[in-house]
């Protein structure tokens, strides 16, 4: 039975025309369907899950088609690019569409590929961590927010929308659930940035 | 049996001042008398693995209240400093001697506590890794080696000195054994050092 027959989201009119769209980890055939309620957004980001590439593979290769940045784990992305090279899996996901792959390593952090070449930014070494769960799409969150706020999407603004990212999911680990975000201020995710920054700094050959 | 009654290296006289020191990993008595044999250098560093960390760790201690910086990997950090959180391990380690932990992590790079915080390095994204076997001995070779050109010890220069490692190692496993380290020149090895600049830099706060 198809998918779209038992469940399929109808998007509220008011939400018909975004400038940023994030596709949710759901089936890809329903991914589809909401990609095709809207006007096509300035950036559509997308996340997926083991199970869809391994039952759902070709929908999935349709939504990767049409979307700008894929955001999977390092275990997806190698049973996705059918090799253990994330070089050579990044080389051969953004043949089939998406602009830029971003590849999450939980507390190893993230590594984003795109025509420009290769990112990567460390994890923020944490003395606490109490509860990982929902790192990740805390680190989502944080990096569309940013992106959505400046509209920059050049490789430059990705790289620091995945630090903004990273802080956010840096953050969220801290405590159980939502617990850390409730009480977070801006000066706070501003002032870790800054140690990102002097966490990954150093100088330049001269 | 005292393992000094079987195996006990002599330092060769034209050897017995060196400006630097690398403690191979070796039985930590020997490291230990090695030390004793020399005038102290103006840097040591130290190796060692989990055999020792489990089977001589009173000894290993012992070494570590005398050296300058130790390197190891992830899995032996944690076992030393008895806590899964590499943090908290730093701070204990650090409190008993050395003054930089230096932790590799594969292909996840590389973590350096001191006391000025914490510096943390992607490994380089490679289309091709033939053979990891040595890359971190080659990392340690290549942050010593450009320590030992510099003789810039600031927390900096320990900076620079994990790219030029993490540069070597990158090298290494390209190829199998020593070989592509054999025709290497050193034009290549800055350009390595630029990309990694390139790899991991993004723009700060303003």
């Amino acid at each position: 039975m198809n998918v779209l027959e038992t469940f399929r989201p109808k998007i509220p009119d008011q939400y018909r025309e975004p400038n940023l769209l994030f596709l949710g980890n759901i089936d890809p055939e329903l991914q589809l369907d909401v990609l095709n309620q809207v006007a096509r957004p300035n950036l559509v980001a997308c996340d997926t899950m083991n199970f869809w590439i391994g039952g759902k593979r070709d929908a999935l290769w349709r939504v990767l088609e049409k979307i700008d940045i894929l955001v999977i784990n390092d275990g997806e992305a190698r049973e996705l690019g059918g090799d253990s090279n994330l070089v050579k899996v990044a080389q051969g996901i953004l043949a089939r569409g998406p602009k830029q792959l971003i590849i999450k390593r939980g507390e190893y952090g993230v590594l984003m590929f795109n025509g420009q070449g290769v990112f990567g930014a460390p994890a923020f070494p944490l003395e606490m961590v109490k509860d990982p769960t929902g790192a990740g799409d805390t680190f989502a969150g944080g990096f569309m927010g940013y992106l959505a706020e400046t509209c920059d999407f050049s490789d430059e603004g990705m790289r620091r929308a995945i630090i903004y990212g990273s802080v956010m999911g840096s953050f969220t680990v801290e405590a159980f659930s939502l617990d850390r975000l409730r009480h977070l201020d801006y000066k706070e995710v501003e002032s870790r940035f800054r140690e990102f920054k002097r966490l990954t700094h150093f100088e330049d050959l001269s």
